[in-house]
């Protein structure tokens, strides 16, 4: 079927159904970065391949909302389609219940797959909906229009050893317990994959970039199980969740076990995390208690064998680096090179390393002005021959057993300018003040923020992104609460959470400067004035010096710098061949 | 009576009114920081008379909340009455919600009198007692008992002319109504003291510190109400009303008036400030609207004559602060001056001031381990006496028609010790940089709050206040809905803001240290990144140099101050006696 048939077949379906309007998200029930094909229902109905992006039906029009890194592509993608794009962030552009209320009149139906909305997502539209005198109804109406639907991941689970995770399910599970009886809870469900993951030390291959087993999962006083596809466990698996006393029950019967649950229990679940399909298949009579983040909480303080794995990660991460970035200043200007050649090499480079599984995310190369692009992904056929000349701004991480990576560094490829050498100093003096910093426990990532970006607003200079997210341990590279952000999240900074460290700079056309390093949280010392915190910065690899313009470095800050590049040599020459040593020490010179 | 005597009274209402608990706040039917006599009952039940804290009485037990500022005048005061004190602040100090339910059982009920809380304040307290199966109930039990009650307060008010107020009655009016327009109001209900004093142009004498009116008010569509008593108007204000076309009702008759708002009509208010009684007045079936900080986000953006205004009763304040430090400085170590001397001096310093209209709040004069006591205050009797040694805290400020001052500068009456300066440098640090401050559009203050505390966080030292508060035009010195702390106020600073900079750092029983200027928002540039803003430094009085220990500061640093302390000079010097003069260039002499 083309795009324009299948929006008939669903006009077709919504007509049935008495329904003005449908909306398809591109997420799944799991709320994930990366979803399986399987659920790909946005990409089916479509088109459009993008990452983010919504499609919404009426019965004379349909449009797809998506963000300015995806304008072009689905500008080309949606062509003949009979959706319209609709670029988000422009201050034109509806939202899609606006667009949808436009249209629609008093008491005509919206419809969406409950799965692909969280409790509260789901909540806020019916009000909306309502507001308007709409109704929202759940009901899936593709699963009977898509035939050629690729099947659920099949590949099996494995486990991550104790001796990488650091703690057994079994205290984990008090943990959780103890999270429950705050709140006096008698059941917990979850659907996260990175939180379901953590919680029984499970590892898979089941969505691009993060090691995760599709599951759901329900922890009760005295029992705990696990909803998988039975085809996921292994001899060897299996012997570990009896071993661990886990239940395993099927996938899909995670519904029924939801209906199952006694009325005068008290039911707890992370409405923005839950699917609506989950929430409904509650009892109506249980009491239910929406509490955020609870093991998201738990998984983002990393236990002392997680630190010092991510710790080794960061060694084999380094040394993937300095043969990457030897490989590549010797190479440029000599051989035909592309920004997709050198995202294989870097992978190639990586995967050298012991216990390295896969690449975290893929890899950003930005060379000249496709830096300046912040999401750019450089497709085979689009992407630019790196020449040896201007800037490369290059981000990329690996997932190993050790734990997760997530590195930025720019450089430049040939004399850089006044201009460039400011830039790029003026954001790794925000990089070195963020890394640098002290503060009290009990303090939020809003309140950090603008250390690491202060130099650049004092010159009328700022960029768009967030300064830190959270990093999971060989899980997602993108994990909460934590933040460092201009948003006012309420999450303190504890110890043993990791987060990145990433200003950037971004000149349209022209280059893209970004320099990111993990750093993990820990105790500084007591005082009369409480307990301060400061960070350990975990990331190896030296900084560009061609590009730092050391006459507006403080004394404090060219020191920091030596000795970050003093602690990256000491660290990876052991690993490293004499004419690598050598290219390093050269890199890691003292100022 | 004796306040034995007031309880047993009490506790026979209760029983009357089958209540087994009450509770007696210390605030007023306005939300206000200064409370009427009239309102007094907390310390007219406990013969408490601190500005904070609240009395909770069950048939057996009583206790008073307050914080440490108090802990020893309650502790004093409470002596002998039956009542306990209960520390805020301490971790075994329960709430007083949790204090009466854990004496209560199922089905008791509490009593409050509604005109003491905000509805937001008293939903909050309805669902707490709720969820424990007890009952909260609205009645007033102090009005019968307490016979020898103040009056209200019956001075006039007067008007604060357009050429200070620089805004029309009906110009205010019309950006009133445009807000409840966007919420679809008919009828807008206000109770905040200084938000009706702003939105009439009105002053008055009726609270300490605060130029305030007692007043309710009701913007319609095409009506506006103001409820004060009859004897508040005179025939001069009497014919600006009508002018005006304001309405004027009794100061009672705002129950009625709600009461007879229409059941079609969308009422609008804000719940953290309107009481709860006049909430209960409310017909049943109109619709609500909880909308927060209307006419105070208006009020806090001064326009062009507020800042000009403001600007010149800096002036009238510095001049005042030179000639009181000069004679503080003349006379210590000669004649015998206690705190409390000093801040009548420092009164009449101000009082010849131009338009001086009073104090916007108690001077703070602490000396030497006094100075760390952030609230302290001193007493005529308590008072320590200033010698020619040791430190000096000074917070102070003024109300004039112009506008509303709040400075506070620390100085040494004798050669200051290596820490003493180390300290005071790194609160100036803070101080500067916060000064310094450039942001794009749409920053909030917590974004900011850590520039001023960066140095001290960076050496194990911190303070336990807010860094920045906003200020009124010749109105309350604290008032809302901005600020700079490390609370995750989501309100932009806009142009026209006024705050304060008010870093500190306190040494129990050695000294305090606080430095402060009020600041407003104002453009800066607009790049390719957008709107930047920055801060004008209002406040004119110059640092005390002795205590800057010019090492440890930046070369910016230090051009800042001498910049500063010349802006001091030529703005100060037209207004001072030859003699003044001189010493204020001593004052402000060049590093």
């Amino acid at each position: 079927m083309e795009t324009k048939e299948k929006l008939s077949a669903l006009r077709a379906s919504m007509k049935q159904m008495g329904l003005s309007a449908y909306i398809v998200p591109g997420t799944d029930p799991h709320a994930s970065e990366y979803v399986a094909d399987y659920w790909k229902e946005r990409n089916w109905l479509s088109g459009f391949t993008g990452s983010a992006g919504t499609v919404a039906v009426t019965t004379t029009k349909a449009g797809l909302w998506t963000d300015s890194r995806y304008f072009l592509q689905a500008d080309a993608q949606l062509k003949g389609s009979g959706i319209d794009l609709m670029k988000e962030g422009l201050a034109e552009t509806p939202t899609i219940a606006d667009w949808i209320m436009g249209q629609l009149t008093t008491d005509e139906a919206v419809g969406v797959n409950p799965e692909m909305f969280s409790a509260r997502a789901y909540e806020a539209l019916r009000r909306q909906l309502a507001d308007a005198n709409l109704r929202l109804i759940s009901t899936d109406l593709i699963r009977p229009l898509w035939n050629d639907r690729p099947q659920l991941p099949t590949q099996p689970l494995y486990v991550l050893e104790e001796q990488y995770a650091g703690q057994s399910v079994a205290d984990k599970l008090v943990a959780v317990r103890q999270e429950m009886a705050k709140h006096n809870a008698d059941v917990y469900v979850l659907s996260s994959l990175d939180e379901i993951a953590w919680l029984f030390n499970i590892r898979g291959t089941d969505v691009d970039y993060n090691p995760l087993v599709i599951a759901y999962a329900m922890v009760e006083k005295h029992k705990v199980t696990l909803f998988i596809a039975p085809s996921k466990l292994t001899a060897f698996s299996m012997k570990y969740v009896v071993e661990n006393k886990i239940g395993v029950a099927d996938y899909e019967h995670i519904v029924p076990a939801l209906h199952a649950i006694s009325a005068h229990d008290t039911v707890m679940y992370d409405g923005s995390r839950l699917n609506q399909a989950l929430f409904e298949a509650f009892p109506a009579n249980c009491k239910k208690v929406d509490v955020s983040s609870v093991v998201m909480r738990l998984k983002s303080v990393k236990n002392p064998v997680e630190l010092a794995g991510t710790r080794r990660a960061m060694l084999q991460d380094g040394k993937a680096l300095v043969r990457f970035f030897k490989w590549l200043e010797e190479t440029v200007g000599k051989e035909h090179l592309t920004e997709f050649d050198i995202m294989a090499r870097l992978k190639e480079f990586r995967s050298e390393g012991e216990h390295f599984v896969g690449e975290s995310f893929g890899t950003i190369a930005g060379y000249q002005g496709n830096g300046a692009i912040v999401h750019y992904s450089a497709s085979e056929k689009g992407a630019a021959e790196i020449k040896k000349e201007g800037m490369l701004l290059l981000d990329s991480g690996g997932q190993y057993f050790d734990g997760t990576t997530d590195i930025t560094r720019t450089i430049t490829l040939s004399e850089p300018t006044a201009e460039q050498k400011r830039d790029y100093t003026l954001v790794l003096k925000g990089h070195i003040a963020l890394a640098c910093a002290k503060f009290p426990k009990g303090t939020c990532g809003v309140q950090l923020d603008i250390l690491a970006r202060q130099f650049l607003w004092q010159q009328g200079l700022s960029y768009g992104h967030g300064t830190g997210h959270g990093v999971g341990h060989f899980l997602c590279v993108h994990e909460g609460p934590q933040n460092i952000r201009t948003d006012l999240n309420p999450t303190p900074l504890e110890v043993g959470m990791l987060i990145s460290d990433e200003p950037g700079l971004y000149r349209a056309g022209q280059y893209g400067i970004r320099i990111e390093n993990l750093v993990a949280v820990k105790e500084c010392e007591v005082t009369e004035f409480g307990q301060f915190l400061d960070f350990e910065t975990l990331t190896l690899f030296p900084y560009d010096q061609q590009l730092i313009d050391w006459s507006i470095m403080t004394e404090q800050e060219i020191d920091w710098v030596n000795n970050y590049h003093k602690m990256v040599e000491e660290k990876l020459l052991p690993l490293l061949s004499e004419e690598e040593a050598a290219w390093l020490k050269r890199k890691c010179m003292k100022h």
